[in-house]
């Protein structure tokens, strides 16, 4: 593929004008004035249209999407006991499927080519990350109520071998099995420890829900005499490489300590604003040197899975709570949004536009009236564009998504097979 | 015209399902499960839609949409002193038609079908308003600098004198013109004072800044011993029906009296938060008993024009900050974008899909991915759509934009022009 005269956006929100961009076998192989001559295959006409990396999605539940407006503006406990854990409770491998290919669906319209999940019947997602071209880091929860057992004994455990097995880096690496102890709340010190035991044996990433409540960090202070993070570290969870979803009432004590065991927080405004969480201090932990991707959260409490909105509510909460207009500016969100979110899933040559990187781009139209003018192409990727300004998504040189159409989805059927799904489960 | 089989959700947020909507003349004039017989004209299959009612956007400056992404993440001093007054200095009337054109075009292609804007070069922004079947309240900016000068010497009098002549109640009542005196911090108590009885004599609304950042408010105080609030409403502004936008600093007596004085509130929580003003008290003003609109402010502070985001920034915000999830919920959001909006701008036959209302109308599509599944139109209207969701826009029954195309604008013509103003200016 060669797309020629195209204006290209950095992860970092450098701009190179009316280069062209060739890609073969699915990297990005020249980026420049000058293209070496050859058979580059398909030929793109980039002269109306701005190239972003790929956005990464560092926080979702992707079969979610099934429940997207399922219980809102409720108090949180009666949200979660009335409507999410009874649908959750007959939920089968076809809903996951299902609901998963929603979601994806809507993730590549909106220019997303990689996500973090934490679900179970993972499998099913696999499958459905595998057919429609995305990449995705794929975590099956792992939570313990049962005093008796040890991770070794739960379903997750059984489950997460046969994903490794099964699912870790196929698809030409486009999956990623991580493992995902749901959070402190959900679990105990002795099955965190042999999680990272466990992670550390397959060498595998780790995903965690941490600090997302103020009632999750105060009962667990009750609990442990320390903080979640604290809990976490002294599991030997941050031993391991991990994105730690949310982190809405760290304590400064827990951003230093982090930023030491070199986490990244995915940070998710929009989901923790609808649920009242709170607001996550990002430039405090940004500044401390965290490291910080973006994530929507999935459709059940955000209720779209758009990045665009996510670096958006990011960049605006951050000035507007400090109430300093020169707060995380749009080359931090971009960065966040993009490379960032790749290093997270510990995929070191994505994320951003660059000669050997896999090509993961997003092609945005400059004529959308909501891209002009353009006194800055990086305000407005940030601070305008939505999914109604993505002209084309691609995945590893593989194009997803363009002009409206989806290359590996069948939408209306999606779309026919969740209402199925929705009318069984409620 | 007749929609058949459509979902249609009030500005309350009632939804009726599956019926027929005719229009004529311009104005809703049977909603139900039965259509009387007859030549209704075009029909339009609505099975796979969803009818809200036109978008309000209650405050913006539309000519300034050329300076979108124009020195964003800047101090305000700087953003406004550099950047916004020098090409301010240089605008014609010229450049003021094109920047509304483009301005416009979006607000259409986001459901928006009525807008109240504050500017100068009015008679250029109302040609374009006329031209695109949009509309528009629109007040010429009054600020006054020299001590000497009263309202009736500044040329804002003699030009307004004259926008009412020609353009008050033109287009078939599509523009209203309304007095806007800029702010207290631009004005003086006197100039308020001959606004106000000028407005009176005219029978005219009044738009006006109020209280946005936490410098005017203090620096009044300092000048005036008391709030901006007090100023409008000692000088007679208040007697008015007045849309006072922003106000994030508003003293809890400010909001008592404002109540009394039933004064309509613009609130622009986007622009508030970029512009790090802060972030407006809506749920305490509403609980109040506060009218309250939602607006986008201009493109230079938001920096798109896109009420869906600003519903769904509204509405998170208050919850997050409250840490509060029932606090804002959809029904009300969806009423301040839509009837509060209409109302503020004294049309009390908009804003709401009713027999006998004139028929501004957005259809959205029901089976985007984000609009997948409904469990409840009226969250997945609030939470999830966005422009990418708009199939057609419609104003006094007219369409305006239909499957990403203009009916009454020349988009490329308008996206040259935007372009050839911005190489002038800047």
């Amino acid at each position: 593929m060669l797309i020629t005269d195209v204006d290209v956006l950095s992860a970092e929100g450098k701009l190179q004008i009316g280069v062209n961009v060739a890609v073969k076998d699915g990297r990005f192989c020249c980026i420049g004035k000058q293209i070496p001559d050859g058979d580059w295959g398909e030929r793109i006409n980039g002269s109306g249209l701005i190239m972003i990396p790929g956005l990464v999605n560092a926080h979702t539940h992707v079969p979610m999407t099934l429940m997207r407006g399922y219980g809102d503006d409720m108090p949180l406990d009666k949200w979660l006991f009335e409507r999410i854990f009874p649908v959750e409770d007959k939920l089968t491998g076809d809903h996951v499927y299902w609901g998963s290919m929603l979601g994806i669906a809507e993730m590549i319209a909106c220019g997303i080519t990689s996500f973090s999940d934490m679900y179970y019947y993972c499998s099913n997602i696999s499958k459905a990350v595998l057919e429609s071209g995305i990449k995705a880091n794929i975590g099956r929860g792992i939570s313990c109520f049962d005093n008796t057992k040890r991770f070794a004994d739960l379903p997750a455990h059984s489950e997460l071998v046969e994903l490794i097995d099964k699912y870790h880096k196929s698809g030409d690496g486009r999956i990623l099995i991580d493992a995902a102890p749901h959070s402190e709340y959900t679990t105990r010190p002795d099955i965190l420890f042999d999680v990272a035991e466990f992670a550390k044996m397959h060498k595998l990433r780790v995903q965690v829900h941490l600090s997302e409540t103020r009632k999750e960090h105060l009962e667990c202070t009750g609990r442990h005499g320390k903080t979640p993070a604290r809990v976490l570290r002294d599991s030997g969870i941050f031993d391991l490489p991990v994105t730690a979803a949310h982190c809405v009432w760290l304590t400064d004590l827990d951003i230093e300590m982090m930023c030491e065991y070199d986490v990244t927080v995915a940070h998710c405004p929009q989901s923790n604003l609808k649920l009242a969480s709170g607001i996550a201090q990002v430039e405090k932990m940004r500044q401390a040197g965290m490291k910080i991707a973006l994530g929507t959260d999935s459709a059940a409490s955000n209720n779209n899975l758009d990045m665009f909105e996510e670096m958006r509510t990011a960049a605006l909460l951050a000035k507007g709570v400090s109430l300093d207009p020169c707060a995380l500016p749009a080359c931090k969100v971009l960065y966040m949004a993009t490379r960032a979110g790749a290093l997270a899933q510990g995929r070191h040559d994505s994320g951003d536009i660059k000669q050997g990187y896999l090509a993961d781009f997003v092609l945005l139209d400059k004529h959308r009236p909501e891209m002009v003018p353009c006194h800055d192409v990086l305000s407005n990727v940030v601070y305008s564009a939505g999914a109604a300004s993505v002209k084309m998504t691609v995945v590893n040189g593989r194009t997803l998504y363009r002009d409206g159409n989806y290359l590996t989805i069948d939408i209306d059927r999606v779309v026919f097979e969740t209402k199925r799904c929705v009318s069984l489960l409620i």
